[in-house]
């Protein structure tokens, strides 16, 4: 249990799915020994033979004894987490046990109710992932610049919590401290409702006559990009963070109830048009900005011809004007594109512009 | 009052913000006479000056009459119109008048009520903008590829449509025909609810803590992007199509009232999130393709430096590997991005998250 100066601990994955075995490469390369179990042993063979650690079983030396385990990490799917958890604090008495699923106070609380010794748990939730399972898409830098959330509790010692922030800090995170129950009301409000929104919006969908649908520009796309995610994985989310997600719903339906009252009054429709602007500046925008910046667009008509992207690239390059993001919109008949290039500032953007079109580019408005 | 191959009319302008200025550039370019008035002389005069036509007035032949007029189109605020186009309609008892508002039955409504010729009316609506206004930010080609969607009433007669399709065709745009009342229900529905859906939940980032808003991911980003919209232009067009747009956001309410009572049933909130992910591929995708694919993402870190876009792309293409969509997302403390290169396909993205590793490229999961 030592902080930033001293051994690494004899570390012991369990559950080796995407995230456990891109934590079992990320210490490896570190330098720590890390151990590897998965209530599937082809699973756990699978990981070790990525490189994210050894499989885990009884010592060489005929004690019968496994090695003498420090750390343990515990992946498992979000259901599983409170029990496998409370059965490694037992098996491993002198170890430190975290967790990093994305719902804390579950957790918690099913450790408590189980009786089991939670001054040796730490619960953490690394903000990583991609949309591949399991261990063949791991990849040890999948936690380089994302957010670690750890949430300590009141009955345990420093020293542990300081541990799992060294296994953050190694793996390239950003620690934030957070308590379990603030950690479930911020993904709450920040990564659950909108999913929800997102899926609800979507759903209409299903009901609009094709017709209407041709009507559809990216106003819509944009509200219903994340509706394409995973039921099974949503319904555990949601059944495990269920009263924070349903304080931010309830939140939802009060302010939607108060748009329909106010309706008929411009004033007020135009309040939460000017409040919603105001409430999208306040997410972090880039490096270190506080509020993201509104970019001025250029946009650029282009086909699929090999290499057109390049050129625009060579071509925008050239101009010494700074391309701040970049997207693409595809024509619903022709063979054609729009790419937006997003310029900070009207001046640069307008340089921009007459830049590219001298350069032979087929601007849009 | 000719069809596609007769003589073009004389074309009156009225109102000549983007929408109309763009227009009278249009059919400048394809050979028409067009006049341009507006509210504000030395606004009709800016347009006149950036080729759009010519400031309306009386003939020089002496007469005190002015042109004779065949169509007249209304490019007004939407508020302004029906007043607008009823005055039009009597100005020029020859002409075919008609509007590019982004919400229908009003102005039919409001012509009906004021006794209006509607016989020589018909309603349409480009759909087009940009975030500029005024005629300075006008462009011919500003309705290329748009959806133009013309709205036909009984008591109109075809030549007149037909008139206005010409004008669409005119201007590079595809015309969908729909009723006053279609169009506004599927302007509700696609455009309008997506719109107030967006700025509410946005409005609900002014009270999540600053901590919080530190485990925003892209999610957030894209239910959010378009809140960044203008207060006084949506308190019109909500305000025009109240009805519609009620009848959308008290179908999400009972969406939501039916969500927030099962959210204890896990099997009740998968269908939610499975019927969204539906909804979505709905939408049309690429090149007459009816349904949205879901692509694969490679993910490439990239960092500021001048050229850095030109030479993945270069590389990109090299590869052979078709790229469907591209997206960046900036870190938030390092200075660096994420370009996000989407593939159609898990083989093709392979290969080309292969090929960039080689080439020197760090690949993110």
């Amino acid at each position: 249990m030592s902080g930033e100066g001293g051994p690494a601990p004899e570390t012991l994955v369990v559950g080796t799915g995407l995230i456990g075995t891109s934590l079992g490469l990320a210490l490896t390369a570190a330098g720590w020994t890390v151990w590897l179990e998965d209530a599937n042993p082809e699973v756990a063979a699978a990981a070790a033979a990525m490189g994210a650690g050894s499989v885990y079983g009884p010592s060489g030396d005929g004690s019968g004894a496994g090695p003498a385990i420090g750390l343990v990490i515990v992946a498992t799917p979000p259901l599983a987490l409170a029990e496998t958890v409370a059965g490694c604090l037992a098996r491993f008495p002198a170890a430190t046990v975290t967790d990093v699923g994305s719902v804390k106070g579950p957790v918690l609380a099913g450790l408590r109710e189980r009786g089991a010794d939670v001054t040796r748990y730490v619960g953490s939730h690394p903000m990583a992932g991609s949309h591949r399972s399991g261990p063949l898409g791991a990849r040890a830098d999948l936690f380089v610049d994302r957010t670690w959330v750890i949430a300590p509790h009141d009955h345990e010692d420093y020293d542990r919590t300081a541990l799992i922030e060294r296994v953050a800090g190694l793996c390239g995170s950003r620690v934030v401290l957070l308590s379990a129950a603030e950690h479930d009301v911020a993904v709450a409000q920040v990564s659950h409702l909108p999913q929800l929104i997102s899926s609800l919006v979507a759903g209409r969908l299903n009901t609009v006559p094709y017709q209407h649908l041709s009507l559809a520009g990216q106003g819509i796309r944009d509200v219903t990009r994340i509706a394409a995610s995973d039921p099974e994985l949503w319904g555990q989310i949601v059944a495990l963070n269920r009263e924070a997600v349903r304080a931010e719903l309830e939140g939802v339906q009060q302010d939607l109830a108060d748009l329909l009252a106010g309706l008929d009054n411009t004033t007020a429709v135009r309040r939460v048009i000017a409040r919603g602007r105001e409430g999208v500046t306040g997410l972090p925008g880039k490096h270190g900005r506080d509020h993201a910046t509104i970019w001025e667009p250029v946009v650029i008509e282009i086909t699929d011809a090999p290499g057109t992207l390049a050129r625009i690239f060579a071509d925008a390059t050239r101009t010494g004007v700074n391309v701040e993001d970049v997207a693409i919109e595809h024509d619903q008949v022709r063979e054609v594109g729009y790419l937006t290039l997003s310029v900070d500032g009207t001046e640069p953007a307008a340089r921009l512009a007459a830049a590219m079109a001298a350069a032979g580019w087929k601007l849009r408005a």
